[in-house]
């Protein structure tokens, strides 16, 4: 029995502490000394292109005008000081204010807070922000250098934060804030236990988004605004909103109004023109460019509440013929009023949407051939008919984002079954396959990725359909128990870390993988149940695109991405677990 | 096109309104008259035992002492009136402030809303409750028509419910409750769209519980409470916390009080002897029975925190060959220490519940024989040998039960794996599969259903335990990609609907299933989580276990399932979704 003791205690002094920090920077060295920081930290900001140096938190408080960018890095200096400013402010606010005591991580009773002495406590001196020219180290790809920062806390409690943009700054305050814990008797210090710190770090792909479907159920601008603050945690940098389906339209068009006053379920639901603005400049603070897609010619049936004209097929009592989920309904081919209403739709959205960012989804999933036989002007459900409608349509959406400097993004169907010839710069949006990557990369276009057998969060619910005769036999298996949906089982948040989604691609391939997506489909999520659908499972998928590749979870794994849900939580957002709380204050006891 | 109009127009014109009730009355008459409540409404209940009319709303605020109950139905006057007052208010407070505007419910834009002409308007002018010495009807059956109700709704607006017992009436105001929408323009009155309205209601089994895991993870009173809150609404009428397991130890033992002290995460954990009343109180005025498990001799690793003497195995570094899960460690079985133990804990604990319980727990499942090969007074793990050591450990924590008026409970290993012989009046709760629970019955005894393949709310959420080398491959499938959890599939509503628990029983046998429960272990679930987790799933399995039987769900089902929702989600307690709006709003639209 004593041996058994001595062995546990040798195990347990060899445990390495979990670095607290989600996504995992691409290189870390740490100590182990204990650094305390107090509110009155001083904070300086050093432009390259405006050579003062601003020194922060008691600095003027005057409002600076919203940053907008065009996410090309080029600020003003005003916009820097603001975004500076804004990213500083965050970081106080996380670790005094909604910080966390760490004592979940560790065993009952025991004390691991380190003691506090006012005099003799070493303390956070300053924290320097620098903008260098560039950054280079063997971890930062040079092509998305711009995003790099490193981080050093040197023994004497100096902090120098490196970066290129301020976009990096945003990321390395977001590192330093994960690296203070708050004391459970000292609300007015936080500290860090493991001094002396160095970090480089940046993202392996430039894309890295969330896109969330706000149509199939009611959001309000607080949930998206709420869901872009625990994406700035885990450096997502892209939120693609899936902004209208056949279900609902949930946008308001000035140009356009009857599209919103018809097609959304009721008025509360409608992000107006001010909305969407305060989103994405609160993403833009935040380090996230807030995108929207327009999904078309699929996808479409609200339109039709307006503009019966546009639709065909639409709302069929058999709607299984017509689409994948009721209602059915597309806009038409070759109908010269749908062409105006892209036109139309295109010239109000896209001035707003542009200071903020250069993306435009024009969708193209899931097409239904069948809809164009009930089109009396096609009257047709061949692929030989319908492709050249669908190619005239697609480039004139094309055109139209074109003409207000947009990048459209389009999904793989729009390549891969329709075989679309599309101009160079169309970023193609993957999702059925990993073959679909390759698939779209060897055509030569640029492309993102996303899996439905990981990172489809809405998967293993349930189905939502209804059986017409329960006691009769249906041809349908999701209709019977245990009434599994199309993408069933749930994908947990290994599932979600374990995807690799290069792998097995040639390197050379590689280059055009511009970086990939999580999805959260919301016919089963609402405002309520949000947080849970996209926490903690999200930032799994952030940290493999951060670093690049999915991997294969340890109890490391679990243990950060523990302390990041914990931090979501101090934020109010509602964020599922990652293990059972015995499991992380026993390290090691849950691993077999 | 004309043609198919008009059909879609006379289908629309037969589709039947749903009544939004939750679980539906077991007998059910409703028409399409508009009658309107105001918060004025005069209520009175006539008591069998005191037959003192009280008229209530406006009568004395003084606070009545509470409501004690064994659960037999004998309750003095005093007990009566303040049971009647209290379930009033809810209801009260249920249909003015926390009603819906069903406008989910309709097509977008639809006038679904009567007019209201206060002039005209027909309102409710009273609601009656009467005690009557028997319901006879043949919905009802004769051994628990005791908790039985009858509702009439008159074309006039007289609202007579008759009760034989105080437990009735609390079911019948919430099922009152039910029948009334908030109106969007009018916030003082509320209406129901279906007078004339008549009820005859009462439940097939006795017991409908809900058993909830508050020891693998941190959960407050507060949570608790919120559970029964909604677990009223509809209609469970048992509460089993699981309260300790070997993870921790969150219950207040006065006698023992380093139980808690040692075995608890952390002092915030812990229910106090105060909060463990507040929440059976708090559960008797809402008809809940709330009564604890101390899962023994199994799942008692946490004891030995305080007490490591009557533990074995405890916290083996392969916890594998001693356990399900980590950390491993029983009590011992033939230990006076141990015996002692249970007889101190037991005489604390029993007077104290007694008041509004009883029933008592004793656990019994998962025993694991290896544990007793690290017991030198034991020395192995062979059943022949410790057969004899459950036995007489059971005895004596039977005995303790008795000596306080307790009904005993026990998991089914008891009977089907360890053969115990047991007093006719203990309850054998079945969870493994549908056969437990006739092979319970065989036996003879008193039994609760439960199924892991439908009724565990844990599922699906993927394994919780960290693989050591992740390289390597395991022989755990369950540490390998997609990483699920040994009852994967999450079970979905609809699969917990089709749950028929007396399947294939013959009759003779089912008089001894007095009810069922369905689980929350809690491995994955906490505060935050715990809403989700539980609703809208509990409630499928409160109508099965109401009602008698699951059934295959239809449309019917999903709306009146929706409107259960919405209305927890009115009460901020964060329910899931049944189904995509636009199914609510378009009834029959995803029916297929």
């Amino acid at each position: 029995m004593r041996l058994t003791l001595i062995v546990i205690t040798l195990f347990s002094a060899t445990i390495e502490a979990t670095l607290p920090l989600w996504p995992l920077p691409r290189h870390l060295k740490s100590g182990s000394s204990t650094l305390w920081m107090a509110r009155d930290v001083k904070f300086s900001y050093l432009s390259k292109s405006n050579l003062q140096n601003f020194v922060g938190w008691f600095w003027d408080q005057v409002q600076f005008p919203h940053f907008e960018s065009t996410g090309d890095g080029r600020h003003t200096p005003a916009a820097k000081r603001n975004l500076a400013h804004r990213a500083f402010e965050r970081m106080q606010k996380r670790v005094f204010e909604q910080n966390l005591v760490p004592s979940k991580f560790n065993p009952r009773g025991l004390s691991f807070e380190p003691s506090y002495n006012v005099t003799s406590a070493l303390f956070v001196k300053s924290v320097d922000i620098i903008e260098v020219s560039s950054l280079v180290h063997e971890a930062i790809a040079d092509d998305i250098a711009d995003e790099a920062y490193t981080i050093d806390v040197n023994p004497a409690g100096n902090c120098r934060i490196q970066v290129v943009t301020i976009q990096g700054a945003i990321y390395a305050l977001e590192t330093f804030a994960q690296l203070f814990f708050a004391h459970s008797y000292f609300p007015d210090v936080v500290y860090l236990p493991f001094a002396p710190i160095n970090i480089v770090d940046g993202p392996r792909f430039r894309h890295r988004g969330l896109n969330l479907d706000i149509s199939r159920n009611q959001f309000t601008s607080e949930d998206v605004m709420r869901t872009i603050e625990a994406m700035s945690s885990s450096k997502f940098n892209k939120l693609h909103l899936h902004a209208i389906d056949s279900q609902s339209w949930p946008i308001e068009v000035p140009a356009l109004p009857k599209l919103a006053r018809e097609g959304a379920y009721e008025p509360v639901q409608v992000l107006s023109v001010t909305d969407l603005k305060e989103i994405q400049k609160f993403g833009s603070v935040r380090g996230i460019e807030v995108y929207l897609e327009i999904d078309m010619p699929g996808h479409t049936t609200s339109i039709g509440k307006a503009y019966p004209n546009l639709i065909t097929a639409p709302n069929e009592p058999k709607w299984q013929d017509y689409a994948l989920e009721p209602p059915s309904g597309q806009l038409r081919l070759n109908s010269s009023d749908v062409y105006e209403f892209v036109t139309t739709l295109l010239r109000d959205l896209l001035p707003r949407l542009e200071p903020y960012t250069s993306l435009f989804h024009l969708g193209g999933d899931e097409l239904n051939k069948n809809a164009y036989n009930l089109d009396p002007t096609v009257n047709s459900s061949s692929k030989e008919v319908l492709r050249p409608l669908v190619q005239s349509f697609v480039n004139h959406a094309i055109k139209s984002t074109a003409r207000y400097g947009f990048t459209p993004l389009l999904w793989e169907e729009m390549v891969l079954d329709w075989n679309l010839t599309l101009p160079k710069n169309t970023i193609i949006q993957t999702w059925r396959s990993t073959s679909s990557l390759s698939d779209v990369v060897f055509r030569g276009h640029k492309a993102l990725f996303g899996s439905n057998s990981h990172w489809y969060l809405d998967c293993g619910h349930g189905v939502f359909l209804d059986p017409a005769d329960p006691s009769r036999p249906s041809s349908d298996p999701m209709l019977h128990p245990p009434y599994e949906d199309y993408c069933s089982p749930y994908k947990n948040w290994r599932q979600v870390y374990s995807y690799d989604p290069l792998a097995g691609m040639p390197t050379s391939s590689q280059d055009l993988v511009i970086g990939g997506e999580m999805h959260l489909w919301s016919e089963l999520t609402d405002s309520v149940t949000l947080d849970g659908m996209l926490w903690p499972r999200a930032a799994a998928a952030a940290e493999v695109m951060w670093r690049g590749s999915g991997a294969r979870p340890t109890e490391d794994t679990t243990r950060r991405l523990a302390f990041l849900r914990e931090r979501l939580v101090a934020r109010d957002i509602a964020a599922g677990m990652v293990t059972m709380e015995w499991c992380l204050r026993n390290q090691g006891g849950c691993v077999i």
